[in-house]
């Protein structure tokens, strides 16, 4: 039986709430169960040096823990004067899956920095990362059109991301909470697009594998998952619902 | 005329929220007009090493901002690899104030950690730190005491921080936003207990200096603006209020 | 066409030299097409903290390139005083990859540190260390063994790892050399062992994505080419065989 | 009674040398009672990128102790690779106190490094390294003069800095050695300009607090000790005295 | 009696590789005994900012070791985060030796590094990296030259270095190896050209001394092995021998 | 002709005072020209962590320079974050060379600390360390003898060290200050025993090399050079002759 008698395939309760600080362009607080993150959209005029001159933008992505989100303090990264192995896994997996789904040809020679801070943790903070960047984005780019620095809207679909698992008993699981993450044998994360196209498929088994069928079974769970959570961005996002191309399935 | 018709001796209001997020001990949500912060202090059962087998504990602060906490994004501390030397002063500034009330004898050999992430700034972050980390504080005391882990109440007084300033008129306000901070030819920032004592004054002239009867205007503003904080204080701690002394003025 | 005329499910040639250096334990010399690294085991008679007191061990990797390993210079990482997050990443992963298949009760509490030094690279580095850095591996479990320090070989499955990504022209194929690696729309490592299990999957489209019939695909080149792969490791490790369980399919 | 019989609003024996190395533009050595400070002042001829294009020059300070200058060895910060949060306080702390009293836009777009190393430690290290490097400042601006690189002295007024305190008897003291600094309830540094405005006054209680009246006469005491050292100043800018606006009180 | 039978002035067997990796403008393997240097030097079309606009070229070298280059693991630099003392001073002077034989105006304003990586260690890896990255950098300047990039080859002399030791009993050997390394009283390296002068000379005695004849008989030594050397570098290069004058002795 | 009419085996004027800063257990200001150098020894009651448990002592160096101890100001490397190569060498040499004179075994497990910090710098700075280096640590044994800390002096023989070099017209001269090291062709630093015996030689040609005679002819000015030095430190360390064994030669 899962916490709080979970269904296998039930999501955890989620909101997203849009402009939830007043200076980002794009602003967002998204909770799932009792994972918090902030995920903010900044608009810089200028691009990384590797990307000058193409003209054509950017989209990076930085994520972070506040030290106590955790049932145990963390050390803070910025004391430790370096950010972890895990911190720079998440935020490159952040960056590659929104640029996935924004066409950088039409926001110019721009960066959008997404900023994920997770103020509170209780399992699947990059998926809620991902999921609400996406959100914090879109509501960005929204800015940027009201403000006619852009023509069109950039954005090619919609994104969400979402965690399923092989628990110890073998059976498969969507949406880990902590306490289920902690046990799980495998572990996986996979984000997909409104028209259900992979843009990153995470699979890891520590200490333990998985077969094909376990990996069919995940694939499932995740898809009836983010087509669930499409509908919930798009009730976040209807103010720019019109900018964006209808390619939620079902 | 200052903005939103602000009287030179009036606060901005504020909220502040126990409770805020379910792992720390004590956790606190501030808000001072647009400033937002959250305070929570950590317990954890070790002390420093030049504190060690001393029979006694010790409170330490970390503040950051989120990246995008002010009208331009600024660089992560964790990405550059360093903290600044206003982050340090700040997080000085915080740990030696709650140390002026709490009475480390009473906490045993632990050390309570102190975080203040600023989720959005619009000046006085450092001041609603310390009012907020107060709070918390308490909070996490009273979790102890609870838990029957220590035997009486650490805490020794009320302890709140306000800022006041000389605006380029000559003016002395109290509780500066950032449009008026940013103006400032004077910048003072005071922290006193509920008993009416200085904890610690840092007033700044940059580029400008101040006669001591502007100091004189500006310690009496200070004055009128931490006692009214020193209720807001008490309301939002009420749970704990029978093992706080009862040492707020008027 | 492929360069080479190399078929779509065509590995590139695959040598694996064991002993290559004299002080590891185990040291291993693996070459993929013009991909070369050296994979060496050296075994540290204490673990991590983490791990004190358990009374079993760890396995941690560490992976760097040769500066002049590519076609232009990369700056040396002890030059810039910091490690990247690609190196990190692919470190994180050979560490996982090799304890999904080493009992870590049976080696006691060691460490065993897997070094892959790359020293040419051209496309499938990380694959071809997880490869060779189980060849390592068994090399130094089997030096432990001789020497009677353990009592039995920890390794429970054949390890192996393989690159295969979807070309511009929507075709799968598998081991992509770098030339190829560059210009793929979808990249994916897949880590398998000798009983057909999934270790990990790590499929990501860089501004790309990919459906599941591409999934499918590429699972099934990931499967062909492993089990050549692991009669190659076979060849190399006959001095281990007897103390291998046969778990390699086909 | 205090050491050395000293009365409690009586000032150290002070000694200011100019010319004390050769390369600088401005170089002091101070001795305040046992604390000597070389404080040497370097004209680069820029300013740092945040100031750029505006006719306008800039003063940053740094402050260091050799290792040794105090009783026990402290670990040198070049070795542990960061500057600690005290250093960082006390150098922007002489960074302002100079702006305060310096025309930057009679500098040029130049930038006045002031470099105070403590050779010898006896407390009060950031009040004399303030008032040394005042000297140091004005005589590396005469030698810009001299030369004809600037029009007219930059330098609006004189600055000196004193500590204050209290001790555990609650008497209030000025111009605390080590042995006071190091029992002392209140520690109180000011900062003030030859025509008696306060520059910085930084006040503090470590585990202790001060009342007003307290406040009131530490603020006395101070403005007895910076008049005496403004015609010690005066003594050792006998050169440059001509181009100082008389602004000595007294 | 010296390993292997060695006579007091008798090198190791030395092997010379070039083009060993393919991506390196120059690239060679040289093995002294169980010593095993990979000396790649790579061309960079720029210098470093001190060099600008001075219409010549630099050369700089940077020097490492796997980490299990040696009986024991060494923690990887990288992941220190800092390049420890030895290394520094190891790569300056390698840097140092090389600019001593290479006309730096013939090769335009180009950078050429050189990355001296140890496989293997068994003492002299210094002393074998500038003997190996001399060969590298002719072939990299040979490889300029070939493609018309530069005019003439700017190899000066030939260059190369050997270590020579006062062993406990007070005999001068030549070309230490780590055995007898570890023992030696004085250890000594000299760096020096085909026409017979010093380039560099670096004794040291670790806890105790020599004196002026073991001096003079460790540079007999040492003249006696270069000179050697220099025929196998002959032998390793003789692709570009027509470009290089005949400076070898002997 | 040599700056100020020098002759070519002429040393600048030396002077060693003793006891100049009152902290350290040894203190020493070495001038040599306008060459400066602060040297402190200090002691602590532990040894690093490879000197455990063996029963003796250990000596380690530091040195620095202040950043306008030269013509130019150099950035402070305490806010670079990390220490120059150059820096590291010369600390390495400081050390080394002091632990071939002083018995390790008699100051027991203890570690001598020596400071080497530039004030002022000519030219020579690192030999000039060397050679006051020496009277500090004297001094501080000294002082460790006189409390009976130890029993008898650990110091085998005088130490001191100087430099040497050959300018662009071929002439060897002693005692390079810096507008003729900056000229000269080679710059060999030698460190000597008072018998007579080596320490070190460190010979070096930037873009130059030497041959076998101009090595002589620089040892002969070297040994003349020390032996002139011996003389001085013996006056500046008179009051622990007694302790010291007469080993000056001359």
């Amino acid at each position: 039986m899962r916490p709080n008698e979970r269904e296998v395939d039930q999501l955890r309760k989620i909101t997203i709430e849009t402009g939830y600080t007043k200076h980002p362009e794009g602003s967002v607080l998204i909770t799932v169960g009792d994972t918090k993150v902030i995920c903010n959209a900044s608009i810089e005029e200028r691009v990384p040096p590797f990307m000058r001159n193409k003209g054509k933008g950017w989209i990076t992505a930085e994520y972070a823990m506040l030290p106590r989100a955790t049932d145990t303090r963390n050390i803070r990264e910025s004391s430790k004067g370096k950010v972890s192995g895990r911190t720079m896994e998440i935020q490159r997996l952040i960056g590659r899956a929104l640029r996935a789904v924004v066409d950088l040809d039409k926001i110019g020679e721009r960066t959008i920095w997404v900023d994920c801070d997770v103020i509170q943790a209780d399992g699947g903070t990059r998926t809620a990362s991902i999921t609400g960047a996406f959100v914090a984005v879109v509501h960005a780019c929204g800015t940027l059109l009201d403000k006619g620095v852009i023509k069109e809207m950039p954005i090619t679909d919609y994104l969400a991301a979402i965690s399923v698992g092989v628990m110890p008993d073998g059976n498969e699981i969507l949406d880990l909470e902590y306490q289920e993450d902690s046990k799980a044998h495998v572990d996986m994360n996979i984000v997909m697009t409104g028209s259900g196209e992979f843009v990153e498929i995470q699979g890891t088994g520590e200490e333990a594998t998985f077969n094909p069928t376990q990996l069919q079974n995940m694939l499932q769970l995740a898809d009836k998952g983010v087509k669930e959570i499409f509908g919930m961005q798009k009730d976040a996002l209807q103010q720019w619902a019109s900018h964006l191309e209808e390619k939620v399935e079902g």
